[in-house]
């Protein structure tokens, strides 16, 4: 998080603030942070260590925390400190809420259309560069949980690892033996390779791009055996129907790759 | 560049990709990349280093250059060499290109509204956290243009530096004579501090929340005194209204807040 | 790792070895690693990276992966290309072998202890600064397994918590309003606090300093309710008996905290 | 430091402290950390700038300095701030003195047993990876004394290098040619090795795993002429009876390469 | 700057300042740095950012503005703080004011060479590595102007790429259909080459190493129809002559590759 | 180094240079380069990192070492391979050998003037932020040696600590018993303060703005039981002089914080 603020302080600030320079350094300001919309917030760990890089006196008040259910015209936050501090802190730290919020409001959406079914929400590794375990606890933050952090913390075995293990069975075998306690899971294409998934003792299946009838089948299969993890194409228009035939998980790639911002406000009181 | 790739390649491949460490490490792959939909390509330079920072044996072959409008299916590039490689290699390579050409894509659609008037579309520091100057290239390849940076190459002087300078005039003869030579944009509410920023020899104006009406009125004023930019609220549907006011630029937050990704796909032929 | 092996090699190497500028740039050599003592191998990927580093056309030929058990005096990879290269990289590339195979294999002497049982060997967040990542994978390497990455990942509410929430079962619940989907393990005292654990619906209890009888008890009220997590003050001589009880995990910082380094060599034919 | 600081609160920390978020921001805490063994100490400016990124906020006062000699259950430090910032602040600023006090620790040992002899105790190249300055000055604070920071500041001229040149005095005439001022130090094998390297003017002759005849013998050869550093195999049962010959260091890569942590403990009074 | 700062605190502190470290914690300095010659100061922020860094409690009041001419033995600024802090702080912080100060100095000197003319001073690339902003920062504060900040926010089309493309016109327009807002400028050899640029519609043209004479001829025939660029070879027994035939700019290496601190004292009273 | 390199190429290159992209990337192009006048060579190895990131396939055919002596005109190096890889890292390049070689230059000037007597030529911290390693390194291509690398490897105690002492002796005493064996150095104003570092057994006394009588003075109080160090407004004038009196070192700020770049070109043949 220090590491991302100070990346984006340095692409803002540069050398310096020009215009706020202008201002006399013992103005004080007070000021409070508005949502214009309703959403899901999230992100005060960041404007925090924004503020703090920025001007380390400014004080901050907090009128909400993550996950909080916000409303139009909500303040979010209220400020008082150094004129310049705070205009220079301004775009950083809204950038942040507004992806992290929107981020989280994204996720709390498919939430909503999944409750009373038993199957979790998963985020993908489909994050933006640099930002992945920001947005990861964004989607904690709006109600989803998180699928593996990337490549090296769990196993997920595409057609590729299965082509050059020989088969399913095999492949599985030779990841449990590399790491024995790490989750091992296999992307299924057909109610036959899922067989084999559950035969070889994998822990969750990816049923990838099923239909509705498959979906229920495959359910059906895994009872008790593995859990079942449904993807691929799904969206708001589908998920529902998904969820009910009783999966345990649903990825979905929208929550991270698409950002629709929360929009926000900033209004100073001099 | 480098910076933003190792760091997505950090937060995704860790200590190493336990998937791929199943294939043996001298398979040859070849795999293509494609579009799905349309849109305009950008981002080859953050393909190419996340190849040579993953695996620098792994060849590549182009078949766009940024900028290049993309219809359904068409094939981006190549890949030949290590099946390991290219596995580790491309979630993070896709995710920087379905971002920038998202943001290039979504730059081309407002430029298309305002072709055949003067107005030139303009970026804002509304950018994602950490990778600003990628998505100004991005906006450069749908084609528009740049505005400052940061807080540090230019003056966008706003009500609080105003205030705290007296007048508008003020303000601008600060910023001169503090940086001769740096672009000094006023932000005004009204025609009448419009005329006060042409008085004190702005460079650009920008015209906040103007309505067609009132940004008729603002052209006549600027005409060869000052640059106007059109800023605040302004749409797709409200674009080309006001580029055909005569404006020099118009600036939209959206062009690099919200991200709609490209959607990719790679194939791969083993 | 990138970044591990980029610092590593900048406190070593500086702005260049100046006893290797005394070879000439093309002599070729030949050199092997062999490890003098047995223990188990980690640390494949940050020798490969080094060498990257160093001089991308040294080539590497590997005889043994992560995880495997050695004997003394085993090959573990032949290098063959620049001596300068192979000089520069020595130490660095010795440097985390030495550390990763140490980790994991004083993981394996655990591992071993606890054969036959339920239990699961845990790693802890005591490691060493900056190479967290690295440690917990040579755990796995070792065959243990990994508790949370850090302090973001998972709760783990202890005493502190506790009483700021009042009592056990509202700081769970707080937890679980929060993130509900994070794992929620409680740091329990006493069996009366492994009820409450319970009864709040906690994910795992962390028994800590249990006596072998409250261990076994804590099991026999834990069955099938909350996972168990043994923890404190347990060495080789007590982690059998302790996992023989019953418990699903035991954790250990000694694992990471400790490090005895693996003994190796690089013999040069020239 | 402040990098070591950072990465090690980023790899503990990440998007936050999800357990101590439970507690009451303006909860103020006490606490204490002492240690559980004796021991020498290391690590306060680790701890004063892991608490300053954390939480500026809470007050530290020191009982102890680096070098001192500490009995069991002596008190270390004592904080008094933000019972969050405490919280999240902990295990990073205890890993580094658990770490670094071990290093001191562990060089005071063999200092003990070199006492009233000539020798002073070297470190080594073989450290933890990232941690070379720290390691090197938790040797200065355990009574040891520093070789060379890396492969930039001094020459060692090896095996390698010498058969390069084509004998020791071309290889020694070779780097002082190129940095006359730098110290030039030739490991040999045998007392032949010795008498050439004095021939040729090093300043310091490594004798790898001389015997303590051969160590006898190489101190009248360099008596004046060079100084003489044992090195390769010594241990705590060798190192009083080496020191004894006469040579002017010896070094031992297990003061750094092998952690043995120092028991610390902390504990709150709310 | 933050990265800056860090950088340079690092090479400088290492794990500690051993001779401050001998001073009581508590005792309080107060301090003034002053200038012994005369110059134009910049470096205020990079004073700000390393005091906040080494030690936050510091108070700072500064005497000077960045821009101001300074007259010898002026007070730039005044400490009052932590002993230790600011003996800690010194080296870095006079190390980037006598840096940034001298290359203000140096833009001013040239500055007033041109005073009266029409033609801008402007920098170049040729900056020393890592501190290209805070170069080109200084070049403001010393009354230059900024050229391109490096090879991707500018086309500046030279022999090589002018052959790549097979005519100067051929170059403008693949930069043009490239970016078709960024600034293009072709550095010409000749006359000849001058009208091509012109024919282009390239923005600017760099005449490369003009005559007097030539420069004369360039200005007429390029005027209104694209800026000129003298640059190659211009010093300060030149400058005044070419800034005279009435170029647009003039573009000087030495600004920022030639480095003459300012001669800075701090004093303290204790 | 990396680092330095990463940093410049980051501050060059961006996001890509536009301009060598208009050249067909397969266009192979020859180069040399050379230098335009006379000096000491430095900066091989910034080179070589400098093309290793840009393009590790261009080859690199060196003609001199560090620390050659140049004449104007000598070829440096020769480049083969892509010409937009070779355009691309031309300036970064090219900015590190001018910066290194000129520190090296203007060291072999001072160490010429001091030929024949026994003085050794100093650096100080008055470095460059953030190069402060790679200028040591150039000091001693130039011949000169370097004095400690920052505040943590070596006592250097002034007036401030000497008064918190209390005197001299304390000063001296505290330090040794602190590192007892790290270079004490203190810094004397009058021949009665270096009698009282001898007394206190100090490692080197720095003789500050000592007249030459004084400096002899100083020389024969000290002969042979501590080292002088001569310091203080030296310049080409006064280092020979001063040096015949028998001082073991003169340290020069100048070395380092004052930059004139060696002048390079390089040419093209494609």
């Amino acid at each position: 998080m220090q590491v991302n603020v100070a990346a984006a302080l340095a692409e803002d600030v540069g050398y310096g603030d020009v215009s706020a320079a202008l201002i006399d350094p013992k103005t004080i300001y007070q000021a409070t942070v508005i949502t214009r919309t309703d959403g899901v917030f999230c992100g005060a760990a960041w404007v925090n260590e924004t503020l703090a890089q920025v001007d380390g006196s400014i004080r901050i008040t907090w009128e909400v925390t993550d996950g909080d259910v916000l409303t139009p015209n909500q303040v979010l936050y209220r400020l008082e400190g150094s004129a310049q501090g705070m205009l220079t802190a301004e775009r950083t730290m809204l950038n942040f809420v507004q992806l992290l919020s929107g981020t989280a409001t994204r996720t709390a959406t498919y939430v909503r259309l999944i409750e009373g079914t038993n199957a979790q929400l998963l985020d993908t590794r489909k994050t933006i560069p640099g930002l992945r375990i920001a947005q990861k606890y964004a989607v904690l933050c709006g109600g989803g949980s998180n699928h593996r952090l990337g490549l090296f913390d769990a196993y997920l075995l595409k057609e590729n690892h299965i082509a050059a293990a020989g088969s399913i069975d095999a492949a599985v075998q030779r990841a449990k033996s590399t790491h024995p306690h790490m989750q091992v899971e296999v992307e299924v294409e057909s109610l036959a390779e899922l067989e084999q998934a559950i035969a070889a003792s994998a822990d969750v299946a990816m049923i990838d791009n099923f239909s509705l009838k498959e979906t229920e089948r495959a359910v059906a299969l895994a009872q008790g055996k593995l859990k079942l993890e449904a993807s691929g194409g799904i969206d708001a228009n589908s998920i529902t129907d998904i969820a009910r035939q009783g999966v345990d998980y649903i990825s979905i790639g929208d929550l991270t790759k698409t950002v629709t911002p929360l929009d926000l406000s900033m209004r100073f009181q001099d």
